[in-house]
């Protein structure tokens, strides 16, 4: 149930310092500050994290009324940081490149605090395809933008490809989950993952637009025959990296209509 | 002097909503907040970029200390905005897909307020390969991680080849004011950005790294051959976007000691 670093240099190294989260080896004592973590939840809006945060305190019903919970990691603004008892509620700002600078440093976090049998849980909004507005999408597997299970990573410049599955179980426990709560529309599906919001979502509102109307509902119209139901910018990354450090990961996102 | 908006559906919106800068054009008379903005600089981390308005509002001998300047996005975290005069100050997250949408608003709103001749600097730390650290390099052009000047962008599923190539004229005038200031080292160099922090710019202290440090050295050693002066993770998309919007736009940063 430990976390898997796949790097046999960390070993040697005297000191790990996790840079965008204000945290270190040396610095911190980390399996006391978060050995007990077993629960991580994380999304692009620090303000939302921070709510979600106070979410889980009062759900858990933990001493006081949780607003004035701490930032972990106050002394930067790359990412926000919460605990709530043992689940954890990190920022990560928009799109592949920022999520993976945090989950590189997050699972790093996990696997020095000796955390064991975590689940990592990413929530947040996406653009809808085909669902109706507010229901929750749970992700099965991250589809690039050629409906591919795939995330090309690079590198030293050359291609590596991984796989962006998710964990099924983990899919089908949360939306037994959500079979609980009255009014709670929820589905599992694909999820496309972009590396632009404009352009690469077929949005016809950017400073740059080169396709017609037709041309984008075409495109968005395969998406949904590929089985995709939402689309967003980090769930390939997060899929890829949860499956190779062995975290039992899932992506849920509450679609909004996707925007003409 | 104009913005250039390459988007024939713009015209034609009744509304244009900057979703991730809170702004719009029904909600804010962007003309008179922003019509004689005369420079942007965008740059990665919110508590940055406030720094910077207020180190510019001090430049420019404005009224008052400039402590108290008031983030113009402060209804959402997406970004931060400051503005010291004709300066706007803005972050963007980190990496291409985050400076992105940041950068289709922006550009949006210098369009929607008439601004004229307006001059963009992306400003911030990178990893330096073979500079001094400390030292400011100006990007002549930003490199892929193959060390080719482009941006592949992907438009409904099929890739869009970009140029990266920056504003030479402006990159010298930059270069000559550096020599008015004493002790300020400074070089004209290529930029390579990535899409990743440790196993796309070769750290060996991420969660993953199947290198050896010799394979690190050799990559960094092909950049720097190639002509790669510093490493980081937005001016691809800042070259790319600038360039086909008209704008006068150049990134220099200031290179920290590329890390082991």
């Amino acid at each position: 149930g430990l976390v898997h670093i796949k790097n046999p240099h960390l070993d040697a190294m005297d000191e790990d310092v996790l840079y965008h989260l204000d945290l270190g080896t040396k610095t911190h004592d980390l399996p006391a500050m978060f050995g007990d973590i077993k629960f991580v939840c994380v999304g692009g809006s620090p303000n939302r994290m921070r709510a979600f945060a106070q979410f889980m305190h009062r759900e858990l019903g933990l001493a006081g009324d949780g607003e004035e919970l701490a930032d972990i990691c106050a002394g930067t603004d790359r990412c926000a940081m919460y605990r709530a008892g043992p689940v954890l509620s990190i920022s990560h700002g928009m799109g592949i490149p920022s999520i993976s600078i945090v989950l590189h440093e997050l699972i790093k976090l996990l696997h020095h605090a000796k955390c064991r049998d975590v689940t990592v849980i990413r929530i947040g909004t996406s653009g809808g395809l085909g669902t109706e507005a507010g229901s929750v999408v749970i992700t099965d597997m991250a589809l690039d933008s050629s409906f591919r299970p795939r995330l090309e990573q690079v590198v030293l410049g050359d291609v590596v490809v991984r796989n962006t599955e998710l964990d099924k179980d983990l899919a089908e426990e949360l939306l037994a989950c959500s079979k609980e709560i009255p009014d709670f529309p929820t589905l599992i599906g694909h999820t496309m993952c972009t590396y632009d919001f404009y352009e690469g979502q077929g949005r016809l509102d950017g400073a740059l637009c080169s396709f017609s109307s037709e041309k984008k509902l075409e495109y968005l119209r395969r998406a949904y025959d590929a089985g995709v139901r939402n689309i967003e910018m980090e769930s390939a990354a997060f899929a890829a990296l949860c499956g190779l450090c062995g975290l039992r990961g899932e992506s849920s996102r509450t679609p909004c209509l996707h925007p003409t």
